[in-house]
């Protein structure tokens, strides 16, 4: 899984039936800062996801690939590949906090 | 699922019968621009598709990859790894509308 | 799915037993010239497939990764991440043909 | 699958039902030195994973990631995409051993 | 599928049990020559992978990567996402064997 920011929003109103309904959301992937490894930074990636936990723009979030983006209650026979699937309070590396929810 | 816009077509005669009567879609991924991230930018990389939503030419769309590609109704048993789920009417990254239908 | 040429060939006598008989093919994936587009362009990557239309050295591919190499009548049960599904005729970018197959 | 040293964890509160109670670790993949495959190396990557055998920070793991990391008892039906499957006890490269349980 | 030599071994006693018993090799993907085609060159990456074949250090091999790994008698419920499921006998490239079995 990797962790990322939600950046935005697609709004597609001519798509296949199961993504009726569906809120597809931006998520930009955010990476370890690999000078001091203090903080989490973007990486001006972005991936089009589905969310199933109610995240909001801004936050930090969990997001799985691939096959197992269905393997949530609510994303079973859906065609996508990438759910976010948690809503981050907090980073830690090396024993040292790199994010806490609210960050922004 | 990632964005991306449909540049050409594939003609193949001689395919798999599972592919007979598929409209193979040549679409070229977009990116955020990464300087002030206001408008969507083509990648120079592209994808073989098959279309589900009845996309055309020029049309930004939405793709998946993957497993999940076989995950609509017209698509389930079909040896693809990429399909076209949706045509994108906008897209909005942080609070700003930076595509719409019709743009080229 | 990706578009390719078919470059060589590997032999394999000591396989599982699933593997014999399959015809195992290199294959070079090309990409749109980034320059003008009016072409495709030899990638210098490569990868083994299975080969499932009878397609020959030096033909233009269409080829599918994954999970989906195993939705082909004869790839079912096979443990293969990559098979060749139809042979290209042509390939058009933005109205203009860029590939007829027998171009080499 | 892939090497890599457990660096860090997230503390998701707000998760799909399935992670409850999973524990989400930090890795980052390691890498034979290219110069002169004396050790493994850090990447400066990370990926988020689901620990099925109990390894603690510091341990160098082994990792699987996609379908697959739904293949061990504790995971099936996880909407994950990478799992942690075995500590590493010692890794040899070219009858030379550049790795041993213990070494940071 | 892709092509790599045998370079080394990991081991590891905590493992998940579905791996006991499996032998986990290090497998460094192989390329062609960029320059003329003429040989194939190291990578300098590497994949964990578990061996189907009974193949040895040194030898160049077939690897599957992904679900498809799982695809071998022995290795149906495997955690795995890499196998290796061929020793590879020659490699011809244009016409020209460009690998034969024994070469180091």
């Amino acid at each position: 899984m990797f962790l990322a920011r939600i950046t935005g929003s697609v709004v597609s109103t001519q798509k296949v039936e199961e993504l009726v309904g569906q809120k597809l959301l931006i998520v930009e992937p955010l990476r370890v800062n690999e000078k001091d490894q203090s903080d989490l930074q973007p990486t001006g990636r972005s991936f089009i996801t589905v969310d199933t936990v109610g995240a909001g723009k801004g936050e930090v979030v969990l997001c799985v690939q691939g096959s197992s983006a269905r393997f949530t209650p609510g994303t079973k026979t859906l065609p996508i590949d990438c759910a976010i699937v948690g809503i981050v309070d907090s980073v830690t590396l090396k024993e040292k906090q790199i994010y806490e929810g609210g960050d922004v």
